[in-house]
């Protein structure tokens, strides 16, 4: 459980790419500071914030590690090792930013930058680049969409230890229980069924589930209650899981099997509507028609699904007005649900990887609506 | 132990000193977005990153709170509503950045912008604003660094917290037991004295207390050990206690307790140096002195001090080349430390408040090497 990161080669090959997308884009580099993409390129999970490190990607030349001294121990642990990347490293008193400079080539030059760059360096780097930097994001969009086996291998392993949280949790639901007693529970089982920790658990009971938005509360399960249970987290090295199923303690009322099995048909819908050159948009569409159809379109308030990889939420979203062409190695949620203020609520969700055939589901557990039977 | 921020006057007497602040460096005013600078000038803790929520103060006129619809209630913790904040709420699809520029007054103008404001907002604050912004720091470090009354009754409270934790610790110094285990302990111990979480756990014993930058290892505590704890972490609402006492595991040796009074003199005389006017490097030089009277200067090898507040290091920086006078209301630690490579080290730390007469430390426990008896 300790693969802190992938195989050298899988971000050799990143890099490389990366490099090209720079160049395709009109720019000399690009400067990516600790965040997600520098976790991407070179599976570095460096924190640094008032002392610059940056790896910096020239389109052409060797990709250079600019780093305090203080803080070398910490490419140990990132593959700049292995890749044996020429590392620039810098003590208090010198000027970092000449050191990125000098990485790019050494003139005033247009490059991208990390989203995640603070002020506290995209200012003084504005200055001695002399020209402002675009964001790394539209140089890397499409590279950090298409999940790469690696990738949808780590994505698949996430998903399989959701899947077998879900197959306990009906043991935790227990009337009289409150919501928070069963988040406890749940987060433990998620860590040990091999998570590095539990990143988000809605537990929406009763009314609870009609929100979204909701959380967890000292709400007290009750016979016949609906409950929406929506979790995740990260898992080595570092992708995350994210699934909901829905449970009814004891048998649901007519009204409750008949809306939830229309919603089971939305979430089968969109999954097949996934094929490469589809949109997102048109996969948001395929859920919400089928609501529609049955008269529930209205109870169906927020997107279809988002991306997932290293961060929970990425692109792409799966959205109205999201005309984006779905391609191979895009790993989303598909995740409608209905919401009846101040009653119930239900969501299915699992996450589905494109494939040349449609999309392939990490998650496996059955989309039914699980009767928890009572004690 | 719930007490999440000040009451409302605290942010409004601060508010209006930055925006004075902002004025006297010739700017329009102010952006910042979640960070520390959001959560002394509001109190909030917001943690957004792709949809822009900032605070706007301009030099003239009120300061605008600018937040997504869907994180309105996040503004419930801070001080806006008590403030009456006005608010400009967004949703997907419209220009966030148009609002901070009309909370600016509408044209194009020069602003300073908070350290921690990432690139995926700066750069189109940026192309919007006309103007590269400056840095904020350089705008608030006297507001920062000269603690208000609140503040430092909130350092008191956590000084005085971390005290009773050290109080306890000799408890946990059992030979046989590994530096992981006491560090479990002091970790439990944090917490249960009133600290938010345990923020940082060094347990260096024997040749481990030689480096400064241990933290903790499965090395077992031995008869005869000189051990280093260092520990912190932040209290309600969120200041930070910051303390280093050095314990023997039995008598030491003669050796040990001759230098170690050197080191205490040492710590002692830079307390005393401290008062209005005198520099921070002034107060370095005062511990160093003692220590290079007794040929120990080689073996402090780091800075005298730093300041707290919301975070653990932040200005004023007791150290050479740092010619800032002191100022009434200024907070931070003095801890010299020597360091026998290979043997043993020790520190004193105490957290200092700067007031007219001199310092006045928020730690209370004896500075005198702690022996804690076999058993």
């Amino acid at each position: 459980m300790s693969q802190k990161r992938f195989d050298a080669g899988v971000y050799a090959s990143r890099l490389h790419a990366a490099a090209a997308a720079a160049a395709d884009a009109g720019l000399a580099g690009l400067v990516i500071t600790p965040g997600y993409d520098l976790r991407y390129l070179i599976g570095s999970r460096a924190e640094t914030f008032e002392r610059l490190t940056a790896l910096v990607i020239p389109v052409s030349g060797e990709p250079t590690v600019v780093v305090p001294r203080l803080e070398l121990a910490s490419l140990r642990e990132s593959a700049a090792v292995e890749l044996a990347l020429p590392v620039r490293d810098w003590v208090d008193g010198q000027d970092p930013y000449d050191l990125v400079l000098a990485a790019l080539g050494g003139e005033p030059v247009a490059t991208a930058v990390t989203d995640a760059m603070p002020a506290l360096h995209l200012l003084p780097l504005t200055a001695k680049l002399g020209v402002l930097p675009v964001l790394a994001t539209d140089v890397l969009r499409t590279l950090r969409m298409i999940k790469d086996p690696a990738e949808v291998d780590a994505l698949r392993k996430a998903g399989a230890a959701i899947d077998r949280v879900h197959a306990r949790v009906p043991e935790f639901l227990v009337p009289g229980r409150t919501e928070a007693d069963v988040a406890a529970d749940i987060g433990k089982a998620i860590v040990a069924e091999g998570h590095s920790a539990a990143a988000f658990i809605i537990v929406g009971s009763g009314p609870h589930g009609a929100d979204p938005h909701h959380e967890v509360s000292d709400r007290e399960l009750q016979d016949g209650d609906v409950v929406v249970v929506d979790i995740g987290g990260p898992y080595e090295p570092g992708y995350n899981s994210d699934s909901t199923r829905t449970y009814s303690l004891g048998e649901p009322s007519t009204e409750v099997a008949q809306q939830y099995s229309v919603l089971q048909r939305a979430q089968q819908a969109a999954v097949q509507a996934v094929r490469p050159g589809v949109t997102a948009e048109q996969v948001d569409a395929a859920a919400r028609d089928v609501l529609a159809e049955a008269g529930l379109a209205e109870y169906f308030v927020h997107r279809t699904g988002h991306g997932i990889g290293l961060s929970v939420h990425e692109e792409p979203y799966i959205v109205a007005g999201n005309d984006l062409p779905l391609q191979p190695g895009m790993a989303f949620s598909v995740e409608p649900g209905i919401y009846f203020p101040g009653k119930w609520g239900a969501r299915i969700e699992d996450i589905v990887i494109v494939t040349a055939d449609g999309a392939d589901p990490v998650n496996q557990r059955p989309h039914e609506l699980m009767v928890v039977p009572l004690p």
